[in-house]
């Protein structure tokens, strides 16, 4: 061990779980430097309102440095981490490396679209600013053209739109499509018949929500139902172009947009890492969360799988890649002081999913909750975990207009197709 | 004339003067096709907070389809035009054309890189949107490249920032940056002096603000010197690529991001008329605002000068566009009632440059103000003229955290170069 008094700690990634860990480490006798591709932070449980024109990109997202300001003794560098050499210590970015005494892997997961890459080009994924924004181009663009169009069969597969995927992301993005198609765009455009737009929820799954709460599942299809929205289970997808999807059997589906929301893997950074992978390309991290082989080395959150490749990973969710951050600060200085690191446990507090106006499933503690109640819980714990008082202002202001009028007033076409 | 109970009107471009047209014939017995290549009309006077990171883009942009809701003969067609066929009366576009009874050609002005076209890929010009964000992002991005040079020479001119162009524009961003650079960011730069940044302010001409009243000129001057900028008048650009600018005489001046703000010139649409046009490539058109031989046409706003071209035309302001769009509306109703069309006449009633915080200088009704009380008639007159109540509200809570923090909260970098 070097100076002990200012050991560097490097964290990839400065999403939920990595700046978690720097929040921590504020004050402890550490320099920490923060790497990310990006200067922001985003706030990814809201992405599926700015695809949906309900709030700004820049209303979810909150400079890395304006977060660090009160972590006197951490640093940011805007760089993408191209690769990480374990012998020597070093993290490699586009131009430059980094010695690090300690490093937290929390890079992340990026959209799985199951080898079918070609995919990624005729769909919207919902991962990052750029992706909501390029899904609401991509609506509000196909209803340009379908204003546009003389066939009102054409016009009637332009104004159709496919989800591919039913967990909590495709359910809450279809709950708000359908709002924003039924109640915010029909003033909008008088010429189009926007009450007969076709949402499509796509899942290969037999349920929506699986490994949910089966209540919560039931009850999210019954809410979406009575929203118009098409649910479509046991339905897996071959392929997707410009002009809709393919199902698994040969079946076309037009659409103008279509929603890429199926599956999360691993940050490909694992894929550079010489240590044990599950299926989804995560790296296999003991229960204290060490890189087996590293005990300086950490993974936490989407990139991490804890424990045995074949026993389940805990979920791909905010609280999970909190609860590691907070635990692998408190590992990293407990080896500072020469102690053993601790085995993380992960406490689940429950699970909300939002699905339109005063609707809403979640499971609490426990309880099961739906409707106006669960949709308040909701806005409150969403409101609140939001970084910065700012931004917690600008969304309650858009909300608000939302809830009062039935608009969605951001949506503006940025990149047109 | 055709039935002209159901003239068609088209208005070339969604910008202050093209809407205000459609809002002066909202129950006019005409049908009218408001043409733009954006779904959203942008507030261009607040461009340049958002490209100093103090409003977010969405909050300066209203969709068009939203303006045109009250006026339920109206219709929006998102498109590019590309010519207008004044013979056969047709406007055409990328894919499609409309004809017309009477046409306004309301298409605004863009950037006049004077013939220095290499220039505009090394710059960021003010005009739309992403021209902001693109100033945003390189300002943004030159101080994470500064924090990582070891060499305090490059940091500093990577710290620096030109800004060509003297005028309105370039006053206001001047101040905007220096701000920005001496209160926002060095909170989240402890590694780099910020208070040392320059701020080089290039202007042409021998006063900034040319064409304005002589005291608003010096004042504008005494207060960004005050401010810390460097304001270099008599001075003329020969060239700019991504290290900075050459000026004429041959010296270079480094720079980590170059501000492109020297002037407009008409749309190109105004090129493929066959008409005369001004210096600026402006349509020469008649005291009635129409076009020499072609009664039904008209243009307004920056796309026109009204009168001999050897005459100063009027300045390229919101407040001119505006007028000229009432007028053609009314003169097109007197044409459709068979009366003659009227002269327009352009009311000044005054101009105001806001500069930093508590500072702006303004002539209102032949008053001439400064300081706060400029400062404060600068934010009311604004806050007012933007369109739509949720976009005020959220400007004025961005204003009043600017104004409380000191802070400019957009900064992200959301295009790294």
């Amino acid at each position: 061990m070097k100076d002990v008094t200012n050991a560097r700690v490097v964290i990839v990634g400065a999403g939920f779980g990595g700046l978690r860990v720097a929040h921590r480490l504020r004050g402890a006798p550490v320099r920490v430097t923060v790497i990310d591709r990006h200067n922001y932070h985003t706030f990814i449980p809201l992405l599926y309102q700015v695809a949906t024109a309900g709030l700004e990109p820049e209303e979810i997202a909150q400079p890395v440095r304006r977060i660090l300001r009160d972590a006197a003794n951490s640093r940011f560098r805007l760089a993408t981490v191209t690769a990480v050499d374990l012998k020597r210590r070093l993290v490699i970015s586009d131009g430059d490396s980094l010695t690090y005494d300690y490093l937290v892997l929390a890079a992340g997961s990026v959209t799985n679209f199951f080898g079918m890459e070609s995919v990624a080009g005729a769909t919207s994924a919902l991962r990052e600013l750029d992706d909501a924004e390029s899904l609401r181009d991509r609506v509000l663009t196909a209803l340009e053209r379908a204003a546009n169009e003389d066939d009102p069969a054409r016009a009637a597969e332009l104004m159709t739109i496919v989800i591919v995927g039913g967990g909590p992301t495709g359910v809450e993005l279809a709950g708000a499509l359908a709002e924003l198609h039924r109640h915010a765009l029909p003033r909008d455009f008088p010429e189009l018949d926007l009450w007969a737009a076709r949402i499509i929820l796509l899942e290969a799954a037999g349920t929506l929500l699986p490994g949910m709460p089966a209540p919560m599942q039931r009850e999210a299809k019954r809410q979406l139902l009575r929203m118009g929205v098409e649910v479509r289970l046991n339905t897996a997808v071959s392929n997707a172009d410009e002009g809709g999807v393919t199902l698994k059997g040969g079946e076309q589906v037009a659409a103008g947009a279509i929603a890429w929301v199926a599956g999360m893997r691993a940050s490909p950074l694992a894929e550079a890492l010489p240590v044990e992978r599950d299926a989804a390309g995560r790296l296999v991290v003991g229960e204290s969360l060490q890189l087996p082989g590293y005990p300086q080395v950490y993974a936490i959150g989407d990139i991490a799988h804890v424990g045995h490749p074949n026993r389940p990973p805990h979920p791909m969710l905010a609280p999970v890649a909190i609860q590691q951050g907070n635990h692998v600060a408190a590992n990293i200085l407990r080896q500072i002081a020469g102690k053993a690191p601790r085995r993380f446990h992960y406490r689940d507090r429950g699970t909300m999913v939002t699905i339109g106006r005063s609707a809403a499933v979640a499971r609490i503690y426990g309880l099961s909750l739906s409707g106006f109640v669960a949709w308040v819980i909701w806005l409150t714990v969403h409101l609140v975990w939001l970084i910065g008082f700012r931004n917690r202002a600008l969304v309650l202001v858009n909300w608000a207009w939302n809830y009062a009028t039935y608009d969605r007033a951001v949506r503006l076409i940025r990149r047109r197709r």
